[in-house]
This record gives structure tokens, sequence and C-alpha cells, in this order.
């Protein structure tokens, strides 16, 4: 097989690239914003149908039984699917231990699947769901996380309701504290924040014959493909799942839902293909979230800013099945700062509501919550500045890990970041502001942070034709979930075979046209595939070179790739156009194949940033309003400027979202429902919630020993901190510690009138 | 890149088979058959529309004016094109150096494009078609290639009517007529038949951006990117070509028509999908044909049955445009048989009808309705068995290329088909039947053939995926034209890698997301395609050794592939199934790719045939009743023989449709114009015309230097010397030497009553 290029084949991409780094459109950009990509959504088939399902409406119930003879009846349905159905009967939903049947009998959270139609169109398949009559027993329920593990909560599972506890310690955390000078104790809060992506989850689903075939909205084809041929019991072959474009996915998209299941067995009992997309109120109830998270944090500090002690507890909901509900939570504790005491503790439990699922660094935002706070409470009992009490505390090892890191950037990060925002200049004019008679007060914070990996790593494939007219054709499995895949990957094989990226088609996304690829998440993307597109034009160039040796009647060795020249090293005169170099012309294109190499040894890649927030409060209504924002981010080499500032950006908004709009509201106390089922009640941040003045400075570590092409993650890091570097603002300006999210006006009155009377 | 296997791998291969050469389904039948595949013809597309064509309907005249305004008002139409509009008014149709404009203003046969439509439906696309008003200048025309080079014909091209002449010549013709004890000279005369696969061509085409999808009905996908990248000017890249199924082509569907371009542009200026599909009228006037042949053969032999010279002159028409109108028709001649002195000589002249396109055997048949029907004569006149004279001059070395053939199973397929046919028995039965008093009279018949090529080659590029459990997916650019390449490439890589059939998903005939292909045509799709998929599977099997080698501590030059598992060659109990290799688990797949080797240096690689026909004569009414068929055909291993004998029986279906019914009739004298245009006058053989009794009689020449599998070129050799042998049969039957096609009861009457008073 190929081999990983040669560190002499390196150097012109490392010194200088011409179009690597640099401000690049999108190279879909056109058909995305001119509507002419389609997403799953859009898909339109000869004869297909559409599908909906029917969901428990209650958070614990028990289904007795199901009448659909009303729904099979109604016009336009071509099928229905009960847990009682021929189709559905033995299929098991393989996600865990505790996944019982398709259809579960047993619904432990509001959303469940009950029975499913597909019929003509679109409406006739919702009337015959509301024409289905089911009868539920209603259990009791428990919706909080820190009431699941009461005596006198249901039971959600026979195994009872603890889904699983994490432990790590590492040092000895009690003579941690007592060698500190200062010690502080604080809960945290975090709430849960909803999945709910610009485009619907859901999928078409179609048979020929023996095989299956998916348009899914997805992160990761593979990775649908293997459970739904697992749960469907065939061959990995003849399940087709194609996800060329899909409208975000944040973690909720990296595996398939039990309407892709629906969808195919809708299709086959159907003979036709069925589209099923969830509706927005839908996703909201079953397709993932961000846990709430309670989490007391412990910290010891001396003087001099040195670290002693890190204690950390940690409580959250995976929701009704397992599903990470404290995962990754302590990750920042563990590894961010210096310090060689640390214990910490998590307890994941069950609730009555829909499970969690990742979500766009899952577990560390929640930490980062706290631990930023954290920090600045305790730069400010020890009277340091913030920026140097940070600074004091960089890591170079990671110490979860035990083992150091390739490049750590968060020095730069944090210096060059504050250097740039202008911290001190920011500081004064707040002061100044506040200690003006005004109820508009000023503050700036900020928060850092390392993602947990980010490094990538094999395995992943990577093929590219060049034909004879020069113009090149990429083809790899992983999916671009909007995060400009393409484009980054577009553009290396660009770099590296010196053609313009307009010559690039890419085909992407099908497990059975292209290469097998992980799923896109855990900002390994860039870092994963990436370096086997690279491998893949190195390959295909080697084979070029050999190819014109046979026509310039020079050694292979002698010729060098120039543009789109092949040409001799030793006399430039000597050189022929790839177009014309006749094996090639007659092979009708080259192949070239690529893979992934392994990650270093002994070492962790990892990325890190600084985030920092300049604000306005208005103490007399609660709103605030963010001025600016930097995220000095150090993710390695910047692959295209333009899609990392927006990565950069967009994780800002996100981060402003958890910090300050979303929370989903159970009613905890009677139904336990989910009361905030759309975008009116479930507030994302807006044009209007976001500051015009954000600025990304990427802090571009050389990184040759993460990979070759020197990339890190970025996708994730980018709304780590920000919703802390918020809450610091906040409290500089309104002099208050928030230690619950998100931080609404609501809360900011309720807290600055606190002990007031009207 | 990976090599070629070496000889070492082969003998599992080679020496017994578990599904090659079996009686295999089709892998796509149960698509095929239940109308679950979809063809260009059935695609249907979100917002899809309709095109339609405006066809000159005059031989040969100038277009003066063509005004589109009351078309372009007409309900539906989104788009009206013709030689004046913007979007065409540049493009070139570059098939030759007489090619012009895409709509060329001068029209030089019936059938030529003049404007086109796209329309919500194909009824209004049709009625804004009709409404569009012509104005043409109608030139004078000539539609006999017997008249085109006469002094009075009007010229079709600037430089005069002749397209090209063509000469060969061996040996001393002249003094090989001297030294033959018995010389003949005959005219024979062949009809034009018509391209009318049951799909009919056309394609339909969308635009995403800047990047071209055409979905066509087509034998080479890459044959019509490259033509449609060069009329448009675009990237390879960005032009894409489906060609997923295909209602068959027979050499008319090698490349694109003017219809694909004019779909291109229709849907690039409506900013819609736009489906094209011709109507049957339409393909027979524009779509190629086998061109009318005049050919002069004079032919001398020893009475020992040596062949001392053969003279070929020949005359056919490419049609307006150079199509080949006498290409390969010599080759039969040069090639067959034992010749020291042969000379040859055509005539290709252009005439004001559809050009003529390769048609199964181009060229081949009409030599053989010639050369075997002498062969006849010569023998009769020597008293010779017909099938002595032919074993009498066997070659094994190819004549015309003056290099051996790597096997001649031609002596076998004569001998063995002979004796299989029962040839002594059915002479004797003839000539008793004949005897009677009766006016059903009986004739058998042979003939043979090679075919000029069918040895395949490169290039070809395979790649085979392994997923993870243990199931295929086959990657390759080449066609499935209805002859069954998927399977035969399924069971390759099924027989290589110990696979079920079942468990293969092909993904072929698509320019972005397959490996290049050249054209399924030539009788060469599986010996140019089957090496390659053998290889990728060797390919892949190596790295999967290499992997189970890590599991199993044993080096993998000690472990062997053994259905799905992996076996050490010392100790049979040390195995692991493919599905539990840690490497390849970890991997997700593993990837082989695979390429077509060289052919063999100085030789040349041919399938042979002999086909014998025993028929009956009612010699009152002309009907002819063919009784039995046998077709013995030495292309070398057979790869499955349920295709294969179908392929033989096609063939011989597809001769006797030459033989005795199709015919195009054009209107030489007055319009010009075509008479028969439907398949109620242009008459295919039903299964009232063919032979219930057909037997195929592989010849297995055992072939290791054609190529890796040993397969060599079986689709046209099977229709070459068909209609030949039922004009010898039909000799003996009636007395009669037909030396025009086809021979249909109103021939053989006219013949049978010629002289005869009524």
């Amino acid at each position: 097989m190929p081999e990983t290029p040669e560190p002499g084949e390196e150097p012109v991409f490392w010194n200088q690239t011409a179009l690597v780094g640099k401000r690049i459109p999108r190279l879909d950009g056109y058909e995305r914003v001119s509507g002419a990509a389609v997403y799953p959504s859009d898909i339109i088939l000869p004869n297909m149908i559409y599908g909906a399902v029917l969901r428990c409406p209650h958070p614990h119930a028990k289904v007795k039984k199901v009448d659909v003879r009303q729904a099979e009846k109604m016009p336009g349905v071509r099928a229905v699917i009960t847990g009682q159905s021929h189709a559905a009967k033995k299929l098991k939903w393989k996600y865990s231990r505790y996944s019982g049947p398709l259809f579960d009998p047993l619904c432990r959270f509001e959303g469940e699947v009950v029975a499913a139609v597909a019929a003509d169109t679109h409406f006739q398949a919702w009337d015959a769901v509301r024409a289905i009559d089911v009868a539920y027993e209603v259990l009791p329920f428990v919706a909080d996380h820190n009431k699941a593990l009461s005596e006198n909560a249901p039971a959600i599972h026979d195994q009872g309701n603890l889904a699983g506890t994490d432990e790590y310690e590492r040092g000895d955390v009690a003579a941690g504290f007592d060698a500190a000078d200062e010690v502080v104790e604080q809960v945290y809060d975090t709430q849960c924040e909803l999945h709910t992506p610009m485009e619907l989850h859901g999928c078409v689903a179609g048979w020929d014959g023996d095989r299956l075939t998916i348009w899914e909205s997805s992160q990761g084809v593979f990775a649908v493909q293997s459970r739904i041929a697992e749960v469907l019991d065939m061959p990995l072959s003849k399940t087709r799942v194609i996800g060329h474009y899909m409208g975000g996915g944040f973690g909720s998209k990296l595996k398939p839902g039990k309407y892709t299941v629906i969808a195919a067995l809708l299709a086959r009992q159907s003979a036709r293909p069925v589209k099923l997309i969830l509706t927005r109120e839908e996703t909201f109830l079953c397709t993932g979230n961000r846990p709430a998270n309670t989490m007391r944090l412990k910290a010891g500090v001396k003087k001099d800013g040195t670290l002693t002690a890190l204690e950390f507890d940690c409580t959250g909901p995976s929701g009704a099945y397992p599903a990470g509900g404290t995962a990754l939570v302590d990750w920042q504790i563990r590894d961010l700062y210096l310090c060689d005491n640390v214990r910490c503790r998590s307890e994941d439990v069950f609730i009555n509501a829909g499970p969690a699922r990742p979500f766009r660094a899952p577990g560390h935002p929640q930490a980062s919550w706290a631990l930023e706070q954290m920090m600045d409470i305790l730069a400010d009992k020890i009277g340091m500045d913030p920026v140097a009490l940070r600074l004091k505390n960089i890591p170079t090892v990671s110490q979860g890990r035990d083992r150091p890191y390739t490049t750590t950037g968060l020095k730069q990060c944090i210096e060059k970041g504050a250097a740039q925002f202008g911290w001190e200049k920011a500081l004064d004019r707040a002061g100044k502001q506040n200690r003006k008679n005004t109820h508009i007060k000023r503050g700036v914070g900020m928060g850092s942070c390392v993602w947990f990996v980010g490094g990538g790593g094999p395995p992943s494939t990577v093929i590219i034709k060049l034909f004879q007219d020069g113009s090149v054709n990429l083809n790899m499995g992983a999916s671009d979930i909007g995060t400009g895949t393409k484009t980054v990957m577009g553009l290396v094989a660009a770099e590296e075979l010196g053609v313009r990226p307009e010559m690039i088609q890419i085909e992407h996304a099908d497990t059975e046209t292209t290469q097998y690829a992980t799923p896109s998440g855990g900002s390994k993307t860039v870092p994963t595939e990436a370096p086997a597109v690279r491998n893949a034009a190195i390959n295909l160039k080697r084979q070029v070179l050999e190819m014109a040796s046979e026509d310039l009647g020079v050694p292979a060795a002698d010729l060098a790739y120039q543009g789109q020249d092949i040409v001799s090293k030793n006399d430039s005169n000597t050189r022929i156009r790839v177009t014309e170099i006749s094996r090639l012309k007659k092979r009708g294109v080259a192949v070239g194949i690529g893979f992934r190499g392994p990650n270093p040894e002994n070492k962790s890649v990892n990325p890190f940033a600084a985030q920092f927030c300049e604000l306005e409060v208005n103490t007399r209504t609660g709103e605030v309003r963010i001025l600016r924002f930097l995220g000095a981010h150090d993710s390695g080499r910047v692959m295209d400027r333009l899609t990392y500032d927006n990565q950069v950006f967009g994780g800002i908004v996100m981060g402003i979202g958890f910090g300050m709009t979303e929370c989903r509201h159970l009613d905890a106390l009677q139904t336990g429902k989910l009361c905030n089922r759309n975008w009116h009640d479930y507030k994302l941040p807006t044009a209007l919630d976001v500051p015009v003045d954000m600025q990304s400075l990427p802090i571009e570590t050389v990184d040759p020993e993460a990979n070759n092409t020197g990339a890190k993650g970025l996708g994730e890091p980018v709304t780590i901190p920000t919703a802390a570097a918020i809450a610091n603002a906040l409290h500089m300006a309104a002099g208050i510690r928030f230690t619950k999210s998100p931080v609404n006006p609501i809360e900011i009155i309720k807290h600055l009138t606190a002990g007031k009377e009207g």
C-alpha cells in the first residue's frame, strides 16, 4: 500500500502555501446559498411517501394497547407499524444494555416511539397518527436529576436510577487544601440545552431489492450504516447511507435515531421510498441535549497564584437511557491548569426525559462555567489579575493523561489575546464607567480552555482521481456538517497538486461510493481527514512523476511537480504539462490513495483557547449588551482563515446561548412534560444578542508532530469558555456571581433586587 | 502502487472455481425484473421538466429562419434554444473535422437538430416544438451510397462525398488467382440496420452550481463525460455522468448525442433538471445504424481446399457525417481463413441520411454474409464439404496483424460444433426431405468467424472495499449494458475473496464516484474489467493477510485466505475470522485497488466461433422456419454460464434480424425520407421468428496469456456468422443463393417465381 509521505516532500507545504491558510470562500458556497444543494429534507424520489411517528405524551407510561384499525383505513395510508407488527416485533434497539425493543411498551420519556404511519402525503400521515388509539398506564416520573436517587423516586430501569459514576484522583487533595492560602467552595448549576440544529432530524429510506438506501441528515454515514445494519441484521454492503448535505448536528446526528429504522421498515412495508423528517417539536423531545449539571467545586490557591488543590463533584442526567449525563464534565478540572492535587467524582443518573447526546464540546462548557468563575474568585482573593493567575498555571503536559502535549498554545492564547483585546484598557474603561452614577454598568471577563481531544487520528482513507484534463475528483467518506470540511480538504488537495480549487469536485459521505471515515465530531475532522487527503495527493503526484518520466526520459527522482507542469530539477526547460503525459492520457485517470498516519506515541494533541468579553448591563432592566468578544485559539495550522473565523464566531454565539438564553423547561413537579418545545419558547440567540465586534485571533502553533498538516481541532474549543467569560464580565459589571446558567434579564433583576422591597 | 498478482497466486482460481463458470442468475436480476431498477428514462427529480427537439424534416436543407416567438409564449415553456440563442451560438459539435455548430444551419440529414424546448410537461414541450416556425431552403439530396459519388450527386460536404478509402494487401492476388483451380466472383449487398435498443436514447441533465450531472442511457459514462466537457468547455471533474442501468446500446450509446448537450443547455437556461428522452421515431432517424454495404468478393481455391486468393471491394455510407461506412468490413476477409494473397479496398461515402454508428460487431456480419456464402460456393465447386473446407484453412496467426494468436479455438468450434449439431445427420435429413415431392424444403448451413478484437486491455482500475462484517463493495467505472457485467465482476470478486455473491454490492458507471473505464463495447468489457477486479481482490486479500498476521502472530507469508477465515498454512487451528481481525475492525474497512495488466506483447487475443443452422422453407409462401441453431464459441473462460448462453442466444436472434427481417427503407428516389420509423414497419425478429431449439457450446480454450482470468470477448462474435449460416441453409433448401440481405418471404417468393408466369 502507499506509504506516508517522506519528510523530504514536506517543505513547500510547510513554508509557504498558495491556498491553505488564506481566506477562501466555501467550495460549495454557491450550492448552499442558492438552494441548489439537496439536503435530506429536500429529497424527492419517484413514488416517495411520507412517514410520521406517534410518540408517547407521558414522561413515564406503559403502553397497554395500540389500536390502528381506524388509522389503517384512512385515505392515503400505506403502512402502519407498531410494536406488535411483524416487521418490528423482533427488532431490538441495540443502543446499550438498557435498550429494549424498537417499540418499547414501557415508555420512559415523553416522545418515545409508540407507532408509525406512512401515507401519500405528510398530512395524511399525521391524520392517521392522530387516529391511532393508545391505552396508556401512566406511571409516576422523576424529571429532576437532583431527585433521581432519592428514596421515593420511581425507578426508571430495574437496575435503579444510577446510570454510572466516574472517579478521578491525583495527588493528595486534603494536603493540597492544607497548603493553600485561600480555599473557596461553590456550587454551580448549568441548565439543559436542547439540540435544535437548523435542519430537522430525519431521513429518506428506500429499498432496491435487498438493498437499503438511506439519505440521512447525519454527521457520519458509516456510523449510521453500522447501527442500521446491526438493528436490521443486514450486510453493511447492502446498507447504503448517503449524507451529502446536512443542516447542522452539533453531536445530535452522530448516530441514527429510531426514526431511521422506522423509515426503513415503513419503506419496506409500503414498497415505496419513505421520507420521515421529524417536526421541530419532536426534535426537542427526543434528539438529545446537553444535560443539566450540578457541580460543587472546591479550590485552593497560594498567594503566588499556585493552585494547590481542586475537588469537584458533579451530578447530571443521562435522560431515560445511558447517554453521558456527566460525560467529560471533569476534563477541564483535570487538565486545564497546573495542579498537583485533583479529585473528581461524578454521578450520572436517569430521569424521565429524552436522552442526552454529545453536544458541541460535551461536558466542557459546564465545567468551564464553574472553573473559570472560580479562577476569577481565587484571583480576587489573592489580589491577582485573572489573566496573570491563569498564566501562572499553564501546563505543558496533559496531567489527566500523564503525557506531554505536542504543543501548548494556551499561554499565547491568553497573552496575545489579552493584548489584542486590550485587557488593561478595558479594565480601566469598565472601572471608570462603573464609578459613574448610571444604571449602565460595564464589565470585562475572560475564560480559557483545553479541549480533551482534537488531534484526530486514524482511520481515514482518501482517494484522489486526476482526470486527463488536469481536473480532480476527491473521494472521502467524511461528512461536511457545515463546518467547511469539503472546502478544507479541497484546499489541501489543490495546494498539494497545484491545481485551482474550482477544478476539484468532491464526492463525500456515501458508504457505498466513498472511503471509510469516522463521524464528523469531536473537532477531529480536519486533523483526521486532511492528512489522508494530503497523503493521497502525494501518492498521486508520485505516480504522475513516474508517468512523466517516461515522456521526458528523465528519472522520476529528478522530476518535480510545479503547478500543473512536471519539470526536471536539473533543467527547467525539460518539462511537460500534466495534461500531456502519454500514459495519463492513455489511462484516462490517475488514482492516488492516502491514509491517515498514526498519532505521535506518548504525546497528546490538544487545542487550547482563551476568550475575552466586554459587556454592559442595564441595572434597571437586567438587559445585557455584549459589546465585543475576542477568541484567541490555538488549533495549530489555520486551514482556511474564512471558515476558521466563522467557526470562532459561531462558537461564541452558541456560548452566548448557553450562558444567556437557551434552557429546557420541564414541568418537573406536575406533568413531567416539556414546556418549551418550539423556537418561540426555547430561545436561541438571535442577531440582536450577538456582538457586532467579534474578533478571531489564530495562535498558529507549528505542530508537525500532530500530523502532516499541523492542524488541530477547532469546532468545539470555540464554545467552551464563552459563557464563563460572560459570567466573569457580568460579575464586574453587576457585582453578582451568577452560579446558575443561563443568565437572562429576569435572573439579573432577581439578583439585583434581592432583599429590596418594591 | 499495488502490483499485478504474482503467478504463484493463480492456481486455486485456475484449477477449480466455486462460482466462476457456473450458472449464476444476475446479481441485479430482482431489480431488473421487479421494476425497481431506475433507468435514465425512469428518473424523476424535484422540479424536473421535459425537453423536446425540433428536427429537420428534409434530408438536405438550409435553415433560413427560425421563429420561436409563438413557442416561447406557450403554457409551461421554460426554455427555447435555437442556433441563434446565446447559449448555443458558439458551441461546436466536435465529432470530426466535418462537424459544424451544434445547431448547424445546413441540415444534411432528416432528423438533424434545429431547435429545442423545455417545458413543464412532455406534451407542452412537444406542443411548443410544433409551434416553432422554420423556413427551410430544401436542397437536392442523395440517399443511395452507390450513387453518392456520381457526377450529378449533390455534394454533402464541401470536400465532396468521399468520406474515406481504405486499402489492404498481402501477397500477390493475381498470382493467387492464377494458381487457383476454381475462381468465383460475386457481388453481395447488405441492408442498413437501424439501432433500436429497448430503452430509448436520452438523458436527464441537471446543474448544481457550476457542476453538471447527466444521467444518460450510455455504454460508457467516461466517454460521455469527455465529449460533453469538451463541447461545453468544462473541467471533467465538474461534468458528472451516471449510467447505472441502461436498456441496451449495441454500439449506438458509446458516445453522447447532440440531445445530451441540448438537455444540459435547456437545464441551464431553465434552472431546472431536464429530461430529454428521444421518441422512437427520433431514434430511428439519428441514433445510428449498421450501414448498408455493397461488396464484390472474388475468391480462388485449389481442389484440395487451399484458398489461393481473396479480392474484396466494398462501398458503404457513413451517412451525412464520417461514421465508418465501411469500417472493419474487410476484417473477416483479411483474417478468418488462411490465405496468402489478399487485397481489400473500401470506399466510405456520404449520403443524406443519419450517420452510422458501431453496431454489434461493426462490419463483420456484412463481410461474413459474403465470405461464408462464398466458402460454400467454393466447397461446392471443388466437391468438398463446407465444414471440411473451413477446417482446411484454420489460422494460428492473425494474418492481418502478422502475429500469432494466444489461442485459436476455431478448429474446435467447427469440429465440436458440427459434432454436437449433428452436421452429417442433418445433411442427410435435409437431402431426404428435399427429395420428397413437397413444398416444405429443408436446409442446413453454417458459418464461422473471428472477431477483430475481444482481448480487452488496459486501462481499467477497480477498487474493492471490505467492510468489517465481511461484506464487500465493488467499485468500477464500467457500464453494464445488459450483458451481465455486474454479475461477472461480482462473481470474480466473490470467487477470489471467498464471499457469497449476495454479500457484494456493486457501484459502477459514475464518473464521479467510480474508477475510470473505457466504454462497454467491442466485446472487451469482461476481458478488460475482470482482470482488474481480480487484481483488486488479490490486493485486498494481501492487506487482510497482513492485518491478520498481527492478530495471529504468524508472518503474513505463512497465512492463507480460506473462505472467510485466515488460516495458518502450517497449523489449521491457528485461524481467525475476517470479521474479527483487530486492525480491520479499527479501520472500518480495507480497501484494495487493482489495475488491468498489459496485454501479451506480439500476440493477438481474439475470440472465434462457428454457428450451425437448420431450417425449413415453404416454397409456396416463402416463409422460413428456423428449426434450430447452435453456436460454438471460443471466448476463452466462461465466466457465468447463464449470461454466456444468453449472449449466444441473443446474438443469434440479432443475426436472424440482420439476415431476415430488419431493413431501413429510405425513399431514395422522391423525398429521401425514412419510410419505416416505428416497430411496426421496421421489423425486429419476434419470438415467433426465433427457434425454440438454440444451443450454446462453449469452447473453453485455456488462455492464460490473454489475461489473468482467461476470458475473451463474447458479445459480438455471437452475431457475426448467423445471417450467413441462414443463407447457406436457405441455399440448400430453396436452391437459391441470396446475395442481398435481408431474405424475407417476399424476396424468396420473388426468386422462386423469377421467370415464371402467373
